[in-house]
């Protein structure tokens, strides 16, 4: 007997036909003998709906008010999988955040505290399922909080940690984390196991399979989580520890996949004075504004002379930063902000990099050999990016999928 | 400065541009000084919507259920209304009913219980809006509870009666109640005022402004009503106690509406023996099923002989009703069990009639007159309820009004 979470997604959940599909994969797990709890998202396209109603309400919406239109997308699938699964003879029942309760930091991107476990605990006592909204919780003033969009993996996970689960299975539209966008590359191959850090690197630069902070989760509580297909009957990847990726023994790539991210902007300053406290002056409010730099490149020129500073923000976040660097433009004293939208960051992640050198220099060569120019570079310990110009988005990931020894039945290059 | 509860319904809340103009007759009364409480429904077609998800995914749904899925389309309207009326500047918090709370005894077609409102006190104290979904209740066990269909009204009356408001103004798509159906009668006439027992002999036989419940509590707790338009600026209908009817020194007819229900199916017993106990033998196993029986005629044959017996109960009764009979027919010995659902109730309504005598006489004369055959009479201090073949339905309505002094500009008639 385990004791699991499984997560289904929107296109999951969208109609009463694919409820009854995930009914019958939870009936599976509960006829082998596991205790199951049921984290759901709304129907697809319903949460869009719903934000959409809200901004056309008013420009400047109240977040508490948000966060009770929109938690209102899990609630009727909820309902809908406990009616479904009671319909197959099942013992199940929802459980809204503020039922169980799943305690909150804030509105509208809040972070789960805290859940208390005790009314779960009686369920599987009883043999029962647990069917509980993603993406809500409740907040110290009683008030209904979500997470932020892609919210329902973080309560998965978070819940599965919580109940001290077996595992955590994400049940989603594809059927697992592939070395890069299948759409680009169809070689592309099914990855059996990533580590949670590669993950984390992976879909921080543009493989949404999973949301970013869901994945932190699982790392910090070393919680086994599976991506697999609602609809699709096949394995799909398993994301853990280093440790046990050593421990199953499994031959691997030095570099596990290759992922592209289109919500970069470049910005560039010119004329930059050659004094103390430039770059700080330049940073320091950005970083107050809360705008992510990422990519940083400066110019080493002569000294006394004026140098150029490139750097990269979320696309989301240019106009914001722009106007911040306009208010320091002319205490600081550079000359220009330039910005560029059509940049892409392509990036190879992988933990077997740590004990290889010569990664970085391989994708440099590849890229030049295709006369594809880097505007800048950042690395990490399992992670090398370099920015460049979009158009090349594609060809980039393409010749790196295959230069890395990615592209399925070529295991030879490798 | 006066304490009101506003309640709009499902077609003056379907879409943004109707919410801004609900939020629109909310900032002009919150302008005037007053405490406002509002209540929502769902917007037009939601809960239909929910209820049809609901039924697909299992036939036999588990009320608990149920009520989390359709109590949601109450909280969307509830928080976009607070978000609406918060970007013209006003300070408005939604409450679900769980927040409140407001305690239901049940599940499905719940009774409120008690509604605390020690939060409304403080937002009230505050200068604030509250904003409450209408239908929605919590259990004792904590779970989403619904009042049944058309259930908003009730919360608002209930809402009304707990926070000791002056009154309670219905908004919705008609602008009051009227002493027939205008599509049947064009001359039919908007009523200035009617009392509590006028409208619940009204809504129960058909013109459905309100729930019948939610008259049924404001008479209790002599609570003023208002029908009125969310669409136009008119005053519209004031619903009374019969003290105040009387104080207002109101010149009225004798007769306040005609009104028709489609809703009743005839059922008619054949070669019942002449013993004791056969009529309770009848009516006795439907009471047990639930069966709202209404109208009752039995013919009176020679001692000894067999005698037909006539009832009407609601047609969606009408098959359960049929089930329950089969069960007893042979223990009780009647002969067939005939059916019809051609029929329709016609009822005049008025608290005149308590002091004039003549008032049946003249709708069995008028409906004489024309040809019309009464299938079963029954009356009340304040109704004459009779039951005729569907086909006259316009044609009694027409002429019964017009026989009561009804018709608009024809005052000499009464």
């Amino acid at each position: 007997m385990a004791r699991i979470v499984m997560k289904f997604g929107g296109t999951s959940m969208a109609g009463i036909e694919r409820i009854r599909a995930v009914a019958a994969r939870v009936k599976r797990e509960v006829d082998s003998g596991n205790q199951v709890a049921v984290v759901v998202s709304a129907m697809a396209g319903e949460t869009d709906r719903l934000v959409q109603l809200c901004k056309e309400a008013a420009a400047l919406y109240d977040p508490r008010e948000y966060d009770v239109v929109v938690a209102s997308g899990e609630q009727v699938t909820s309902g809908l999988l406990a009616i479904t699964l009671q319909g197959m003879g099942l013992n199940a029942k929802s459980y809204m955040g503020w039922q169980l309760p799943i305690r909150a930091s804030g509105h509208s991107a809040a972070l789960i505290e805290n859940i208390d476990v005790d009314v779960l605990e009686r369920v599987f006592d009883g043999g029962g399922i647990a069917v509980i909204p993603g993406f809500q919780g409740v907040t110290s003033e009683g008030a209904v909080a979500t997470l932020g969009r892609g919210g329902s993996d973080t309560s998965a996970v978070a819940l599965a940690a919580a109940m001290n689960a077996d595992r955590c299975d994400i049940y989603t539209d594809v059927d697992g984390v592939y070395t890069t966008d299948p759409r680009i590359v169809p070689q592309a191959r099914k990855l059996d196991m990533v580590t949670y850090e590669e993950m984390l690197e992976l879909a921080s630069v543009g493989a949404k399979v999973l949301q970013t902070r869901s994945v932190g989760l699982a790392m910090r509580y070393n919680m086994p989580l599976t991506v697999l297909s609602s609809f699709e009957d096949k394995p799909g990847t398993l994301i853990v520890g280093d440790h046990q990726l050593e421990e199953s023994g499994m031959e691997r790539n030095i570099i596990t996949g290759i992922a592209h991210d289109k919500n970069e902007a470049m910005v560039t300053l010119t004329g930059l004075p050659d004094k103390a406290g430039t770059v700080a002056g330049i940073f320091a409010p950005l970083a107050e504004a809360n705008v992510n730099v990422d990519m940083i490149v400066q110019s080493v020129p002569r000294t006394g002379e004026p140098s150029v500073l490139t750097f990269t923000v979320p696309t989301a976040s240019l106009a914001h930063s722009v106007a911040e660097l306009q208010k320091v433009q002319d205490d600081i004293g550079f000359q220009e902000i330039l910005t560029d939208t059509n940049v892409v960051k392509i990036s190879a992640v992988g933990v077997g990099m740590r004990s290889n050198a010569g990664i970085a220099a391989r994708m440099f060569q590849t890229l030049a050999e295709r006369g594809i120019n880097i505007l800048a570079i950042t690395t990490s310990e399992i992670k090398v990016s370099v920015l460049i110009p979009e158009e090349y988005t594609e060809l980039a990931v393409r010749v790196l999928h295959s230069a890395y020894g990615l592209d399925a039945n070529r295991e030879d290059v490798a």
